[in-house]
């Protein structure tokens, strides 16, 4: 390690760094400046002088990965961005939070170049720097497991800014939790203990022992007190030295606590809430600029000598990635075969035969849909090193462990049931749904693998705030959410999903998926995997349901269509007997059935329905008008949908003469056909609502 | 304290308890018998020998609080409640997870006499009973501050039993660290490590240090282990010394970590994932009653000698509550104005005048209705002592802080801008919303106090799992929800709600609020506070918005209707210039003044457009057909919505030749007039579809 530099153009430019972050604010009127100005110091150290990070190239295999979880503090980043050279200019500083700037609110994943995280609800980001270390090391065992620790093209950094608000939300609390279990020491939190958050002082609500908290975590900690002398010293020797010793820790992930206070050296404003969501007003704003030196009357002033400092990041950074792809040319020339994996893995694609690998079901057995998508991450598992995942202790129900897999865990935590080592492809997210939700998201972000994470489809309302991050990122994670429907049976209604897929579709951006049956749910899995803009929840059921006898294409007479038309999101299963519906029913997942029951009944008194199988409504919602009204002639009227859920959403697709057979109220505790009876969920019910909507036409 | 007394006789009770745990296992087929085999011990301990409750009041106001966080062992519970008589019978225990039994698969607040609470969601149980502890607290201040500790008759405990599972959520870590804080001494968790969850041992994802955690929360922390000697000895003496000194401390909530095994004495299944949720079978369970020395062939067997013994417990419990009820009495002698309070609490009754304390807010003035709501909250509190509440975080934006009120904290932890006592009625949550959920439902279930809890509407996504289980329970919880659109402005999407009021209009049972003006707002939070059969979340505005010029009664001609109307849950706003609706416009919050605006330029072309104020869907649904129809006559067909989120859930009310004014996509960061303006939340919008749907009639 060379000795650390840091001269009088350095202070100079995290000066500046601050000013240009109260300014910013000042100049929109509204923002976050206290937490940029004084975390500037830090995030300078960071972007200049400790990571692996090339501005010109934000894709860099090697780079080292930075995660702004205080998401609120764009600023903090977009300054780092500006000065470092990664594309952000004075101008764009000057537009912050304004209509299609590069500078919103919170930094946004996609939108503005060397963001890898879209952050801002608290917790998130840390939570999913979490990822990005699961990322790290699992990459690292599919590429170069046998590389000296350290010497790897794939050895990088995880760097997190943290603060007191990501500390208290218990999404932070059960990925923390599982870092230190990983021993993840390719981890590094920064947080930025200031003491202050809207509500002012964190004494009101916040007084726990954080040190002590990550130590019972496992994580190695350390604090960096700027405060304790009594006056305030940015001591960022002491800081980087602290970020020495946290990388040379490599079975622990490291929280450097660092005392600082919020929007130092504003005279009367730092060390308050006011500070810390306000622009600080014109009088404070040039007391702050007098205290450094600063001209007041003058705004986004950036000297010549700082700029010109600063982007000197640019030749560095160039330099840095030159080395390292020496280091990745001598690996490539190595491991030809794992080259052509990575290749492959960075152009987005699947493996060549990958439908030949899909498990077909055979047509007249009963098989749960997890049961049938068990088989399928088996088969895809074979020829897909980079997937990977696992669930949130629920792996015997989800059926998400990947057959033979070992499971992602320092060796010394494998267990009876389970054995593994840290490059191991099964994932235990232990009973924390939302860490879950998160570190997914954090794997993927990370790049190079695919990830997926399972629990009950009720506990996705524990994950919600991952998944909606998911879907704004427009990132491929994929949850795998069983037991969808209250055939979930006796564990009853708090277990019993009924308002969460017609919720989970409202979220824009996320594909919600359920499969109707097994081969439907070998042919969603791939679709899934085919489609990289963002997340999708597959909805799987418990209880066994029929695999359906079908033909080669579309249906026909009494041939049902083939599994693969579940790319399109919604399609004719079983055509009306004569051709030409008097009615349709739509249906997904394990209801399908009852349409498909519902059809010969009403076939039977001469009623010719036709049954459309909806795995993705938002598939669906992408193909062609000409294809959607083939499916849903706009001049049959008569329809009904079937889902064992909450109706809302499908009078879109019934219209003011269809008909919904669903559940609007609470589950209950009993076995699941006595529910589905109870409850109206029958063929019965889907005859009398086929007549009724023929009446109302 | 008297000396501790446990003879063979209880011994047996023990054994019994574990199996009929068992036997109702076996005879459904399915459930969670190995916890509550291993709990069977502890839970004796407390129903028999620690708690003060009365079997035959479940209602009593003095009565020891249980929460069974381990909702899935609810077998741990129902055979307490068999046994000690609290109206559970064998047969009870026979129709476990049956229809209609009392014994569902989790329990279940008010379904089954002596379960005070819905658990089952794993975290939610010992989150909520952190509520129930401050609420004890809470209402000890309110009706009796003076006397001495543990004098009171408002003086008790809580009770929690939380597994592995419950420590590894997020909300337990959030809801502990405030208990803490808090210094809740009348809280005590038995945390039942018995280190195994459905994946088996928990070592597999969970091998942080819980005790040296719950120490950093500022608990007091004990370990009673019953494996210490190396064989199992179930030393509940020892766990009765543990909870005597638990009682003992009383600035510290206390955790009792109990070392046990699960399902034992189970021959093979004890100590597996196996038993954890899975009934044994025969032979396993035969093996368990010839090691407990019970016969093998039989099942369901209590002797007579020990239900003669359990059952004391109703004596037991009558006498303690007579003793109490002399210390109450006393009590309301010395207090006679308390006593009234507490009459009129209990009664579920709101104060008399409460409408003539509501504020009323001048017409032609711009107030966003989260500071509206701020006031009627100063004004409620004024005449309603029993109501609380606060924010997590966010105090000033929430305006959920009733003025003049003290902070609920132990006074050393008052800061600069809040000064508090442990008898304030100010809640200030942290950065914790999911816990802040869990804690007012806790508080709402232990009774007797108002409360409710403040942060963004984005953010009910972090506390849904909350506000679920407020809606299966139908308790009265109240969410204020700030901050309610795209208007929330520049923070951009990550902080702006599109899919959230559309998405918990979908929980059954809840009740969605949005007023669209200052009054509207008075008249909501009556509304909601009248109303207690079901939680309800009041959604406001940041911006400020027209405070509209109202007459008395229903609307006619230009005179708009009262703000009364708001408990109908939708009601005509301002009539069709002509009296006879050529369209309705149906608006909701801060888009009710679009449709205003709109029908002011539909009728310069002639066009008679009714505006429908649609404040709460719920309280429209409940209202008669003939109602409904008088405010949304099936004849008229042309129909707009607007409401600045998803379309989901309109179509209903608009119908097929409908359109919708709304917001299908994630929002960006800009001042929230230019978002209005770039998303076409616009008068411009709401006229033009309205022209389109009489076009489409």
């Amino acid at each position: 390690m060379a000795a650390f530099q840091w001269d009088h153009i350095d202070n100079k430019a995290v000066d500046t760094a601050r000013i240009l972050a109260a300014d910013a604010v000042e100049k929109v009127g509204n923002g976050h400046p206290g937490t940029a100005m004084s975390l500037a110091p830090a995030a300078y150290l960071l972007f200049q002088k400790v990571m692996r990070r090339d501005p010109s190239d934000d894709q860099w295999l090697g780079r080292d990965r930075f995660i702004l979880s205080v998401g609120h503090s764009s600023l903090t980043q977009y300054v780092q961005l500006y000065l470092g050279g990664y594309g952000l200019e004075l101008d764009d500083l000057k537009a912050l939070r304004t209509w299609g700037s590069l500078t919103p609110g919170h930094p946004e994943y996609g939108h503005t170049k060397g963001v890898e995280i879209t952050t801002g609800p608290l917790g998130q980001g840390i939570a999913s720097s979490v990822g990005f270390a699961y990322a790290a090391r699992f990459e690292r065992g599919l590429f170069d497991p046998e590389t000296e620790a350290g010497q790897s093209p794939f050895d990088h950094f995880v760097y997190v800014i943290a603060g007191d608000g990501d500390l208290q939300e218990g999404v932070s609390s059960e990925a923390s939790s599982l870092a230190g279990h990983q021993k993840l020491g390719n981890l590094i939190a920064i947080y930025d203990s200031n003491q202050i958050s809207i509500e002012d002082d964190t004494n009101i609500a916040f007084t726990e022992d954080v040190n002590m908290r990550y130590e019972a975590y496992n994580w190695h900690v350390q604090v960096v007190d700027w405060k304790k002398t009594g006056e305030y010293v940015e001591d960022v020797e002491a800081l980087n030295a602290a970020i020495e010793a946290a990388k040379a820790v490599t079975d622990q992930p490291s929280l450097i606590i660092l005392r600082t206070i919020i929007g130092w050296p504003a005279p009367s404003k730092q060390n308050t809430g006011k500070i810390h969501g306000s622009a600080l007003g014109a009088e404070e704003l040039a007391g702050t600029k007098k205290a450094l030196g600063f001209d007041p009357e003058k705004s986004f002033v950036v000297d010549d000598d700082v700029i010109a400092h600063t982007r000197l990041a640019v030749e560095r950074g160039k330099q840095e990635r030159a080395d390292w792809t020496e280091t990745f040319d001598k690996w490539a020339r190595a491991n030809p075969e794992r080259k052509k994996l990575l290749n492959r893995v960075l152009a987005g694609e699947l493996p060549e035969g990958i439908s030949e690998a899909l498990p077909q079901f055979e047509a007249g057995k009963d098989v749960s849909t997890r049961a049938a998508s068990g088989k399928v991450l088996g088969a895809l598992g074979a020829v897909m090193p980079e997937l990977w995942g696992g669930s949130s202790d629920l792996a015997e129900s989800n059926l998400t462990t990947i057959a033979g897999g070992k499971s992602f865990i320092p060796s010394e935590h494998s267990t009876g049931e389970w054995k593994g080592n840290e490059y191991g492809r099964v994932l235990h997210f232990g009973i924390r749904e939302h860490a879950m939700g998160a570190i997914i998201n954090g794997i993927v972000l990370h790049g190079n693998t695919r990830a997926f994470g399972g629990t009950f489809l009720i506990f996705s309302d524990y994950m919600r705030p991952a998944v909606r991050l998911a879907a704004l990122m427009a990132v491929p994670s994929i949850f795998v959410w069983t037991h969808d429907s209250i055939a979930l049976g006796e564990d009853g209604p708090t277990h019993q999903p009924i308002e969460q897929l017609a919720s989970l579709r409202m979220i824009p951006g996320l594909d919600v998926v359920r499969p109707a049956d097994a081969n439907e749910t070998a042919w969603a899995w791939k679709t899934i995997l085919e489609r990289r803009n963002g997340p999708a929840g597959i909805a799987l059921t418990r209880q066994n349901i029929p695999v359906f006898e079908r033909g080669e294409g579309d249906a026909s007479g009494e041939t049902f269509a083939s599994a693969s038309n579940v790319a399109r999101g919604a399609y004719v299963l079983a055509e009306a007997p004569n051709g030409t519906p008097d009615v349709i029913l739509i249906a997904t997942g394990s209801e399908v059935q009852l349409a498909v029951e519902a059809r010969e009944t009403l076939k039977a008194d001469g009623i010719n329905a036709r049954v459309v199988s909806a795995p993705s409504l938002e598939w669906f919602a992408e193909q062609s008008a000409e294809y959607r009204e083939s499916v849903l002639p706009s001049t049959v009227r008569a329809r009904v949908s079937v889902e064992a859920g909450v109706a809302t959403g499908w009078r879109e697709y019934v219209g003011d003469a269809g008909r919904s057979i669903s559940i609007d109220h609470f589950g209950a505790s009993a076995d699941y056909k006595t529910l589905f009876r109870e409850f109206g969920i029958t063929t019965e019910a889907v005859v009398a609502a086929a007549r009724d909507s023929l009446d109302a036409v």
